[in-house]
């Protein structure tokens, strides 16, 4: 279908570029259209794992915590001790409510002394911490600020953003930060994005200067061979990034989804979930996320969950992606396994748009 | 651009025949494929106003309340006093965060003793309220359950549900409900709908049942001369039904919104965002969501929010939504004007994808 628009749904200050340089398929995120593939997905595949990608990930949107409060609030909201969050060191942080599930897995930055921003995956992270910070009356502002993400990803990401900012970028380490004004353009140069292939997220601080931003890395990345893009699922498969409300459902906890070791249950870190965690952890897991060897040609990505199951027919999880490697010439999935069904070696079966396939479990991220 | 599609966006189990039938655009609502044309709007809108139109509106998630504490816990979510809220009879209640902004507008529907529904707009409200209820320890589960809205809508609507159900559906009474099993579907009949048109909300309780319950209704249908539709924009401005997130920004409140009369500010309701509404109204209005009479040709719908000024050039709020009216032939639009250029007759100019155009501060809902 065609994707309908209206005011309900925000546009990103790079939307424009982005759609002019040829995306020309979108979904909806954090109610703002993220444009996702141009008419070659295997060009834009090329583009990100040998060059480099521009991706406009405006809807990755920031929620804020400012305020005499934001530290001790964040420290309770989140599953991972921020006690030692410093300013220009961002941390993957995952959110968990009251029992334990898995709402939110933003980066956390500390962009100042009392001001800590979520760069947020696809839930409402502001309703729910104004909820919080309502309900338990902290001194604290909780905004979304005119903030948005530009990512550029790739092998030649660094030289790119190097000829825009200059060589001290090349210094940043991966997931620290600087807070700095360009040529007027205020933003946050952060080495860090939704790929493995390195490069940087550019947190711009005024969404006017948009489209100047993204000329200014266009134009430095052009002798690179610079290719718009988005947050791309066969990466990010090959390698294993999470995708909060793709790989995880309603019920998923973070030892479930394969990001338990962000998690800090010691004495020392009190939070939101921590008691319905420590009780999980103590039963262990009744399921858990894995990778999937899919057999058979080339499939195509799936739109909906779909069916996994023992070789004898009976339920064995749900499959929840699937999609062609290119890196390694091989069908991928993941999926959320049953115990006993998720050691790897075991052979399982999933729905695919052909009928069932053979599978093989394997752990995350794929070793292959 | 084209609708991308994958497992993090859900659809419902109306989709497949709600795009047999013709759907041919789409947006995402709550994480939800909602589709929202076909590929002549106009015979939508003259189905829906002339005969009977069957909407997939099961993007409109139930947020379940219940336990012991869920009557005590949504008499404290809604600013509108809920403490008369009968089985069989819906509300429609604004939800405030602790600062007084509308964070939502859903019909409450209280199923069972301690069973209560709230039917929601495009906010995570389930992270809301479990943040809320997680915080004060009260004794509820808040679950979205497996309920998905038919919308049946339109002067023959009533004619068509009764062919269906039988003709006690012709005497529920507006905003009344009844929880039936028709045919081994469990479905909650309401005479409600987002259209002025007259009709009905079938809210299925099996998932697995929608395309049973979609044929049902079709079939019934078709002497009245059913077709797909959905939520039409043209009918809801013509009618003024509040669209959240589309009619109201991050800070709008109740009052602003123009549903303040759903507003319980009474000592004996205690709510959230009381104390910060009981300022507001004291303050009074800086600005109010009004209706514009825009001179000129038929308007496109627009895709963003757009400006909004005086004669002279100063700024005087925002227009929001802008379409022709097929009723009234007249362009009609909704604006969060600023005080005191809120005033009914008031010159304004409104900034359209051909320029600016010359525009009547109108009261809502309209009276042309």
């Amino acid at each position: 279908m065609q994707l309908a628009q209206g005011p309900r749904v925000r546009f990103s200050p790079f939307y424009r570029k982005s759609e002019a340089a040829g995306m020309q398929t979108a979904t909806i995120f954090n109610r703002m259209v993220l444009p996702v593939a141009t008419e070659d997905p295997k060009a834009d595949y090329e583009a990100l794992t040998q060059r480099v990608a521009l991706w406009d990930v405006g809807c990755e949107r920031q929620v804020q915590v400012q305020g005499p409060d934001a530290l001790k609030l964040c420290q309770y909201l989140s599953a991972r001790d921020l006690s030692q969050l410093k300013i220009g060191v961002a941390k993957y942080v995952p959110l968990c409510d009251h029992k334990g599930r898995l709402i939110n897995d933003p980066i956390a930055l500390r962009v100042d002394d009392d001001t800590i921003w979520f760069s947020i995956a696809d839930s409402d992270v502001l309703l729910w911490i104004r909820a919080i910070s309502g309900e338990r009356g902290d001194n604290v502002d909780v905004t979304e600020p005119d903030v948005s993400p530009l990512a550029v990803q790739g092998p030649s990401a660094t030289d790119t953003v190097a000829d825009v900012f200059g060589d001290w970028v090349r210094e940043l380490k991966f997931f620290h930060f600087r807070r700095i004004t360009h040529q007027d353009i205020p933003v946050v140069v952060c080495r860090s994005g939704w790929s493995k292939q390195g490069g940087f997220e550019l947190f711009l601080e005024d969404g006017s200067k948009g489209e100047q931003l993204w000329d200014l890395v266009w134009t430095a990345g052009e002798p690179h061979g610079i290719r718009v893009g988005a947050p791309n699922n066969a990466e990010r498969i090959e390698n294993f990034l999470l995708s909060w409300g793709a790989d995880t459902d309603e019920e998923s906890d973070p030892f479930e989804a394969a990001i338990g070791k962000y998690v800090d249950l010691g004495v020392e870190h009190d939070f939101i979930g921590k008691q319905a965690l420590l009780e999980k952890r103590a039963l262990g897991p009744t399921r858990e996320l894995k990778g999937l060897l899919i057999e058979g040609e080339p499939l195509e990505p799936n739109s909906e969950p779909t069916g996994l199951r023992n070789p004898n027919g009976t339920h064995a999880g749900q499959t929840r992606v699937m999609n062609h490697s290119p890196r390694f010439q091989q069908n991928l999935g993941l999926a959320i396994v049953e115990v006993p069904h998720n050691l790897p070696g075991t052979k399982l079966q999933v729905e695919t748009s052909e009928g069932w396939r053979q599978a093989t479990v394997a752990d995350l991220p794929f070793d292959l």
